[in-house]
């Protein structure tokens, strides 16, 4: 079994309410990846036998610092339209709240389509590019081929300020594993915070919102299959102990699977 | 009183609820502008006795249309630590939710600081571009001044697509008032849906989740004062029923006030 698939292998526990842990291989410095926890968060829906559609928006919230071990996630379905449904996701551990979620799910119909985003031209193909040495690094970057064509996670934290803090990258599941919903949102929040690309300076961070905008289906996802998508991040403010950054997935043909936006807590 | 501050002005009603209504001065074509939905549910955390610091984060999800009348707002802390707090809201109305949304409140410090978006460059000053005429549309686009530079609304459905759904305009409201938190969320509810720049053609569209981050703090929005601010919206992607846009706010000095997110959902 793959280990995003043990990580999300939630357990029903009562009406809305489902049972999970962190899991040792998606470890943070301290506790988990958020993108894990993210991950079983969507999750408890995707679980949940009222569950209408797939998700089309996620936004979580950390909370608070999620302890190793066991969580108790509560997923209520606050409304339920014809076609779309909307959530309420909570995560507890023993002091209380840790995250909490709001989750659009929908029956998608087929419509006009067209991406406005510009994909990265003139990026080599994944095999050209070197895998981001992982050793000496926490588990969860351990769990991602992670292969850098621009704004790399710095080499050595040497006081430099760049000029931005745009990455490309190509990123799959280490192990590979087929791209589904739980592996987009957590592959949402594997950009590496910005003020450590821009400033290449440490600092204490900690996401406080992320919110996950899905525009593939499940049919496109699995047209991605077990290969790398094109992940590109970037920066947009950093003011009095807060900064956001946005991120795009792309497939490797270039439809645009996931847009997503987080704003971060810093403290120079 | 401003219109706007009759339509957030919100009385408690028990512990966590509080009272209001939708107000025909931002009435849409069917039921209110969701901007001001959105700043009365972050109301509804700035008036509750325990708030902690000043929004940085909301995320709105719009779940059911609004009818015209009385609107109950529940607004429970999840979580309060030192220095930031994690809000749920509900917005209920006689048939059950009508939109939910989480808040992220906090005590910011002062740090190191820097904009990383780029403010468009040579945009006249905004009595040098006239005021989009609100003849004949909805109460709420009546109650900005909208002056844009790049992007308008369309005058004529004329089906003839474009290459881009970018604007460039000044906003501010109508009649003026300082800008504050529940002036500059509703602003980034104000981008006109890019699918009606990007084709030019009538479509059934509906936010359905709408999320801003506030890099200004009240300091800030008071320099800015009843002037105008610069906003920039553009899509990303249309696909299957939804597409999502991304907004900024700038200050006239060249200060990120929001950057802001929304996925819609279009019928076409």
């Amino acid at each position: 079994m793959h280990p995003l698939d043990e990580a999300i292998d939630l357990q029903a526990a009562a009406p809305n309410e489902f049972k999970g842990a962190t899991h040792p291989a998606y470890a943070n410095m301290v506790g988990p990846f958020g993108g894990t926890t993210s991950a079983q968060l969507l999750q408890s829906v995707m679980l949940h036998p009222d569950r209408l559609g797939e998700p089309v928006a996620l936004t979580v919230n950390f909370a608070a610092p999620v302890a190793d071990g066991a969580i108790r996630f509560v997923a209520r379905a606050a409304r339920t339209n014809r076609s779309t449904q909307h959530w309420i996701i909570e995560a507890q551990q023993s002091d209380g709240v840790v995250a909490t979620a709001t989750a659009v799910f929908a029956v998608r119909r087929e419509t006009w389509s067209d991406v406005e985003a510009v994909m990265p031209a003139n990026v080599p193909v994944p095999d050209a590019v070197p895998r981001m040495p992982v050793k000496g690094m926490p588990a969860w970057p351990q769990r991602y081929d992670m292969r850098f064509v621009e704004g790399a996670f710095p080499a050595a934290f040497d006081e430099q300020e760049q000029a931005h803090s745009r990455s490309t990258l190509w990123v799959r599941d280490e192990p590979e594993r087929a791209l589904d919903f739980a592996s987009l949102v957590a592959i949402s929040d594997s950009f590496f915070p910005r003020i450590y690309i821009r400033r290449r300076r440490r600092a204490l961070i900690g996401t406080v919102s992320l919110t996950t905008y899905f525009h593939a289906d499940s049919a496109l996802l699995a047209q991605v299959g077990t290969r790398h998508v094109l992940g590109v991040a970037k920066a947009l403010n950093y003011r009095h102990g807060y900064f956001d950054q946005t991120g795009e997935l792309w497939s490797p043909e270039g439809q645009l699977l996931a847009s997503t936006h987080q704003l971060v807590y810093f403290k120079d």
